[in-house]
């Protein structure tokens, strides 16, 4: 008789934004004559750059044709792709990453979920609070439910984890981080690099929002000493380049990056990935990858560029104004996300409640990413200009 | 410290496509005046479908516009694709599937892979020899090595896996079969799902070929009386619609499909699912789903059909020649492989070298697939209709 994975049993249900929307639409209902904002989700709003729409229907053209038509590809993705991404995002910037260490997929989602394959039970896995809940339910779902430590990201901390006093196996780390918008200057990741090499810990580094740093943080572990020893590291085209739609994002699993196994013997990480790729994967459409190729031309960078500097004024706007007016908040400058403490007397709840009632804007109650979270509200720049300079009239006016 | 999933040290390399590639090269490097021929490949090679073409390009167009683009897309698919399968692969051939039974994926091979995430630890599970080797090797990961049941697919079976004596838990099966080319009719179909109801069994019904169907054999297991009680579905747009590099296809969970759970109560595998789905993936990219819809157009299903007559042309030549020259021949009916048992004296191995050498066309040894595969070799239809007509001349010459 068949049997389920039981751990799916222990995961809870995600009401975030299912009790956002409901709150929302119970709002807009009881007043139709209200412009609501939404300033609450993590999507990109504006439109692809042009290269990629060029580079895609090129792509389509290639397939109407007899002799350019592709068929299967590689699943670690076309050398095209490996090889423009090894040089622009890590050769040009000092870095050193092999082509064969990137493997293309349709996005860091599947492949934070999907790393957890080629690991062992019962890790001791560490995540920050709050956190991109992906991290926790993939966890649950292999088994790690007890062995799950919450890091806080508190004031205190920066809003960004720092390494427990005890070994971990397994170590979650984002930066830029989503949701708190905070991100992590060369000494921590360093000392986060130092406590994975001294614990032979492993570290799962997420940068799918590093294209929003703007100052000198950098935007790779692997510009810390030793982190191609002990770190993988997740990016995305979604936040880079607007493909949230499109679905692309990439790995990287360099070849130092090795584990000993039972009977003592060293297993290379990458190999072990790349069998579950090319097992359980048929690589990223061929236009798509095409159209992330484009990203990197310097046409595709400047688009880029300009789509996230549009968001980032946005979150300047957000973040300025509502200091100006008291408000205690950080993130916005290396991120598209601004994280408001709340004020007394308030839940993340209830502020909620409070910004959608009075000033008519929606945001995400910190406590949805975890007990951390409780007492502050995610606010997203990934509005329009128009919008965010309203929202935030309308939420200085409250003070008014 | 960080371990490793130590099934993946179960695996056995797969060397089959490798060592036909070393082996080919060498010859070509040998022999640079002789043209071969490649009738080893499952892959297509006809250009996409003009309407599939024009789709992708108005959805890159799309993507482009600020009122048009779209972020985020539902993780189980658009509603237009959900609801369009369920219209025309099942509700207009008169089989009862809801479109909220139809999650969208990248592929058949990430669904197969992936459904084991589901499931509990191990299962017996049966598969056929020869097989597709992702069943196999997914189970293998899954740690289910030692419960494998391997059901021979020989010329008394029809090239088609029975149901064994014992009770199983999960059953792979795959019509039209790769790689033996045969399709299985009702009558086997029903006794199929009437052994998995009684069982408690579950069958995942590998459909990616259905398209190559050219008789009243099912398409869909979901035509047989009780199957949406027992079975998963998977198909693909690879085949239907030379989808191979584009990557589209579904996975049919019917919500009927439910299983008892250690403390008896009932969970939808549905659920799990979705929570899988919505967890680890984030959908398809818009414009791909897009070009799957234009499949079910008029037009599509005209040119699609064209595709298909057009391999499946290929494959009756193949056929047609090779029993008249005596050989026994299986497949190539509702398929687009030719199932071609080997003559007396050669393993699968030797005669792949004997028309690599004297024939210059390049097959595919069965014994690559399973045991049972040996005496066998597949050969593709995928090739060009000039090339397969030159390939049977060549072949039937060495018999004159």
């Amino acid at each position: 008789m068949i049997t389920i994975n039981k751990n799916y049993l222990d995961l809870e249900k995600s009401y975030l934004f299912t009790d956002i929307a409901r709150k929302v639409n119970a709002f807009e209902k009881a007043n139709p004559d209200k412009k609501v904002i939404r300033l609450g989700i993590g999507d990109v709003t504006l439109p692809l750059p042009q290269v990629c729409v060029d580079a895609l229907k090129e792509g389509a053209e290639e397939m109407g044709n007899k002799e350019t038509f592709r068929g299967y590809g590689p699943e670690q993705g076309y050398p095209f792709l490996r090889d423009i991404i090894a040089k622009c995002d890590f050769s040009d910037r000092g870095i050193d990453i092999d082509a064969d260490d990137i493997f293309v997929s349709d996005g860091a989602k599947s492949d934070t979920g999907n790393i957890l394959d080629i690991f062992g039970p019962n890790l001791k896995v560490a995540v920050g609070d709050p956190v991109y809940p992906v991290y926790l339910d993939t966890n649950i779902m292999a088994g790690n439910k007890d062995s799950i430590i919450k890091l806080p990201c508190t004031a205190e901390t920066n809003f960004q984890p720092v390494p427990p006093s005890k070994p971990v196996d397994l170590i979650y780390l984002c930066s830029p981080n989503n949701p708190t918008g905070s991100v992590m200057d060369h000494e921590t990741m360093q000392a986060w690099v130092d406590y994975a090499l001294e614990n032979k810990s492993l570290i799962l580094f997420d940068a799918a929002y590093e294209a929003f740093i703007s100052d000198d943080s950098p935007h790779s572990i692997y510009e810390v000493n030793g982190a191609k020893k002990c770190a993988i590291e997740f990016r995305s085209f979604s936040k880079k380049a607007g493909f949230t739609g499109v679905r692309c994002g990439y790995t990287v699993v360099p070849s130092d990056l090795t584990v000993t196994t039972e009977n003592g013997s060293e297993i290379k990480l990458r190999e072990l990935w790349n069998r579950r790729q090319t097992t359980k994967f048929n690589g990223v459409s061929y236009i798509v990858q095409k159209a992330a190729a484009a990203v990197y031309t310097p046409e595709g960078e400047k688009q880029c560029r300009e789509n996230i500097e549009y968001y980032l004024r946005n979150a300047s706007l957000i973040k300025e104004a509502l200091e100006e007016v008291g408000y205690e908040v950080s993130g916005g400058k290396n991120a598209p996300y601004v994280w408001l403490s709340i004020p007394d007397g308030h839940t993340s709840w209830s502020f909620f409640d409070y910004l959608l009632e009075n000033a008519n804007v929606v945001t995400t109650p910190g406590s949805g990413f975890g007990a951390c979270g409780e007492g502050y509200i995610r606010i997203s720049s990934f509005g329009s200009y128009e919008d965010c300079v309203e929202a935030v009239e309308r939420i200085k006016n409250l003070k008014a």
